[in-house]
């Protein structure tokens, strides 16, 4: 978890007062420190890249603003997009199509129309992928998601490695399809795995580099095929909980990239996080609007709710919470933070000893940068929140708070209905 | 269930071929039939009126698209709204602020002042709320969100209406929170709770409503306080599953007005229905677009994910499954029926026996009428779908697809990360 500074009880980010965000930007509004972000993706570029060259394919659907795009951009980040709206918000943030690599399920004709057009990699998950790919497109540079059958994650709802998951190419299935590709005239460039989301432990990692170290074998003895990258895919988790350990990056880099260097003669690892690199950086603010007191438990109301971050009510994720206008103090009084969805699975922290809490006061949700935004919703008709950059003691405003109209423009009344 | 008309194959929705309807306007697409939407307000309202004056606020939450609310306003349908920006898409489909009665939970003061401003009703979920209303204005009719330590629902996230959720003023506040409106000069009218979602059982409604009424005989001995109604909330449940049974409406009724008659002199019930009005009304249509065969099960890939239907990833909600061009055709092979969304928890159904399919084949998601299109978001950067309104076989756009502009255009890069 990220140390804040503090000032005076208030909390700091990027040189800031929280305080002073909230009053500038109205609450909820999600806020990222830029250098947070540059720093993350230093420490993961740096712990590969100095043992083996390394692509950074930033799993761009944990947060795909385009300021944080701009900022991995000018860090010489590639991107793991996986819709063509990702891949649209990508090139306007300034990504060339070569250093963008496409990963989709479930992928439509159309959708695959629009990505040939534009030039980009596709990383295919399923032999109909692949047909439906050559009948549109020949001689293209591609590469596989394979099922590696090993799975893991924070939530069953994120471990998309396992076998019984809808992702991949089987691995029994896998040298047909690299067969089949050549003899449709493409250029298989890569192998590609996944194995969950949240993976606070290398073990997983490894075994996974195992298989595909097992498979880019076969490829090169059977197909004669030299892979130029083998790709491990994303899922690093942060530390979420005050005593959560972080991944041991440097153990991680050393466990997979020997593996890759003494069992293939691929030429690059690359790698897709998204979460570890942009999680931490982001706290939300959300303002206590009403405080209840029932026979079973205190009730602290915020403006934010499962609309604004569903991972808690989504996953039951945890997040930390602290006061930022009576930060560091010690806590007094334990609540459930709830927001203003008409659901009771709306919550952001259940059962958090904070300092006694007035209405007015400010909270910080912690480690809100990835799957926060992004998967936010409108549901109760409530408009998404402002964003926020912050570095070094100033702000700018990263994205615009909807409005209502936003939400009823794409409406449309018959007009025998206006009878 | 509702049951549609079959010929040739094929599924007619409101008298329309899905197909034709796939082929005019894509895929994935909310279709809903309006006279459908007509005959369940027609038959809830029907059965309450019957026994004692009735008013439907219809729950907007579950679907608040603008053609929805005009159908219903034609109807002579009131509101239950939880926002301010329903409160605004009501107010725009036509409804005067008096058919409108607002049920926040923790609502901010400014909120609170926009109600104001508009003339609409407030029921009151908190002490707090009830002073800070006091700070904006006086005089005003309103009523109290009890919490009835009455729970039930088809899922934990939505049992609102237990001792421990963070709904309503506590049973044992209840007096007070009364006493406390008539000291502040409110006028307080109405007494309201609201127990949960998809109740499919008459029995929580009958306790609940005895908590009322015990309730309104107090208020009556005590405060000398004659209610003008009592508002028994949402949460009746309907058939997901085609051998669920449908809520008894008449038995419903029966044990819910002849309490309210016998116990009190309040004028008026009042109920909140959305799902039981719209969730039938509407079929979500996707098309196949991959099929995969894993050595676990068959996976039939299709363009809707939990971005455009959530509950299933979310409440693990059951919904019917029906091929929609081989309509009435017998089950062959079991399916997981899985969309674009890179997370293995995104399913629309599981372990389905259906026709065996084939890429392109299109597929009807049932009840998707109620926190479909409301709850739906934009995760994985992908625009939500259309919405089309049909009508004794023939068909209007009632909602635009987004694009992907649409998403974008809230971005702001600032100018320094421009160089």
């Amino acid at each position: 978890m990220r140390k804040f500074e503090c000032i005076d009880d208030n909390m700091l980010i990027g040189g800031v007062r929280a305080i002073d965000l909230a009053e500038e930007y109205g609450t909820p509004v999600y806020v990222t420190d830029e250098d947070a972000v540059r720093e993350n993706y230093r420490a993961i570029y740096g712990a590969f890249s100095r043992r083996m060259p390394t692509r950074i394919n930033y799993a761009c659907k944990a947060n795909a603003n385009l300021a944080i795009l701009r900022i991995l951009e000018q860090e010489g980040s590639c991107i793991d997009a996986v819709s063509i709206g990702e891949v649209e918000a990508c090139l306007r943030a300034g990504f060339s199509p070569e250093r963008i690599l496409y990963t989709g399920v479930n992928v439509s004709n159309h959708e695959l129309a629009q990505l040939v057009n534009r030039n980009i990699t596709i990383n295919i998950d399923s032999l109909s992928q692949l047909e439906r790919l050559a009948e549109i497109t020949s001689g293209a540079r591609i590469s596989f998601r394979m099922n590696p059958e090993v799975g893991a994650g924070h939530h069953e709802k994120v471990v998309t490695g396992a076998r019984s998951t809808k992702f991949g190419v089987p691995r029994d299935r896998i040298m047909d399809a690299y067969e089949r590709a050549i003899e449709l005239d493409f250029q298989p460039i890569g192998l590609h795995v996944h194995i969950g989301a949240g993976v606070q432990v290398v073990e997983p990692f490894a075994k996974a580099t195992d298989v595909l170290v097992s498979v880019a074998q076969e490829l090169e003895s059977k197909l004669g095929l030299q892979l130029e990258f083998i790709d491990i895919g994303g899922g690093i988790g942060i530390p979420y909980r005050p005593d959560d350990s972080p991944m041991d990056l440097e153990l991680l880099a050393e466990e997979v990239t020997s593996r890759i260097k003494n069992g293939t003669s691929a030429s690059k690892v690359v790698l897709e996080p998204g979460r570890y690199i942009i999680a931490d950086t982001t706290v939300l603010l959300t303002t206590v609007v009403d405080l209840k007191e029932t026979p079973d438990r205190w009730f602290a109301g915020v403006d934010a709710g499962f609309n604004t971050l569903v991972r808690p009510a989504f996953y039951g994720s945890y997040h930390h919470v602290a006061v930022a206008n009576k930060f560091g103090r010690p806590g007094e009084v334990t609540y459930d933070v709830v927001g203003p969805i008409c659901e009771s699975g709306d919550h952001l922290a259940k059962d958090r000893l904070l300092p006694r809490l007035e209405e007015g006061d400010l909270l910080a949700v912690y480690d809100a940068g990835a799957y926060g935004s992004t998967m936010s919703s409108q549901y109760n008709m409530r408009p998404k929140c402002r964003e926020v950059l912050v570095r070094r003691g100033s702000s700018n405003l990263i994205r615009e708070r909807e409005t209502i109209d936003d939400l009823l423009r794409h409406d449309r009344i018959p007009s025998r209905l206006m009878l």
